[in-house]
């Protein structure tokens, strides 16, 4: 079965992004985490983030795609967006789980309404674990509370995550017409769905900088 | 319930093992393994070490004792094992996992037999991901088909890595009397037992050796 190859580019980057996160998170919980505990619990989210990885590796290995080429034109792209985002502390590493999180799973919801019927099983999948870094929640409060300086550092951080997902969201998509074209397509009929989609993927990331108490 | 403190000792040793393990590879993969593909096989095996680590976990939270105050005693010893044994390139990091896997299994196996049988159950579910490493063996064998010379540097590697985690476990068995008691207690019928051990572990690794082409 052959698939469009915008559909495998969205697959291609969803595990790579998955993979990817899965190591950064382990490292940063390795060296940041300020106790065993703390560091489980954020190792338990990258060891999700690799139950994802699989679900994506699967589907297009049954797609008949090679999930290495699938991914490999992200690569760059991801690699950087860690190298740049590198948590200087424990608490910007839970605040860039939990917002890196928030991003990715709005991605997927988009995709799912947007592209391939094909992958909706998949995102509901990947979806169960939604929830999982509410923990990151929790413990950025209670960080805040007993350092309220910490909280205008955090703002800037998380949004600097943000903008430089923007940025390599913006390099890939001009790389690969494909992905951008399929969704483009899929907004074809009405173009102020564009609009609507970013004001949703916004009102969703406030939505958690106000969990964070930021 | 509670437990000598030497079996608290041997679940919270084996779990930071398999906590740090995880970690470890995940890091070598992400930096080291020449493929996506290589770095998914890798992967695979870290995050089933990360499995063991969920049950010796949970097995001590059903003992009544507090995982994180269990593992901490041997935080110190584990990772500098780790930092003595940074793999320089992927062959060493293939080695280091087959090998402390190896030396993983055959401690786990020995616990079993000669202590606590309420650990029997667990040691059987860690065991059935014996075989996972064998990847490994696959690749290093076809690394030095290509690259003979390299035999002998991974010979000397693996010979290092034995070393250094049998310096780090004369340090912890000093440290921790409850868990060197308990071993010995366990032999104290049979002197020679102690020797006999050795010579398994011994054997087991020069077959694993064999098995690498080394």
């Amino acid at each position: 079965m052959k698939e469009s190859p915008g559909v495998v580019d969205l697959l291609g980057v969803l595990a790579y992004a998955e993979l990817s996160a899965y190591a950064r998170m382990t490292e940063d919980a390795a060296s940041l985490a300020p106790s065993l505990a703390d560091r489980t619990a954020l190792s338990e989210l990258a060891v999700a983030e690799y139950g994802h990885f699989r679900l994506l590796h699967g589907r297009l290995v049954e797609l008949g795609a090679d999930p290495e080429a699938a991914m490999s034109p992200f690569v760059e792209a991801l690699d950087a967006w860690h190298a740049q985002t590198a948590p200087a502390d424990w608490l910007q590493a839970l605040v860039k789980a939990y917002v890196g999180e928030g991003i990715a799973f709005d991605f997927y919801r988009e995709a799912a309404r947007l592209l391939d019927p094909s992958i909706a099983k998949l995102v509901d999948e990947v979806l169960a674990d939604e929830g999982r870094s509410e923990f990151a929640v929790e413990r950025v409060r209670a960080g805040l509370a007993a350092d309220p300086v910490a909280a205008g550092r955090l703002a800037l951080w998380a949004r600097r995550l943000v903008g430089e997902a923007l940025s390599q969201g913006q390099r890939v998509a001009a790389a690969r017409p494909e992905l951008a074209r399929m969704l483009a397509e899929a907004e074809s009929d009405d173009q102020a769905e564009i609009s609507r989609m970013f004001a949703r993927l916004t009102e969703e990331h406030n939505k958690r900088m106000a969990a964070l108490g930021l």
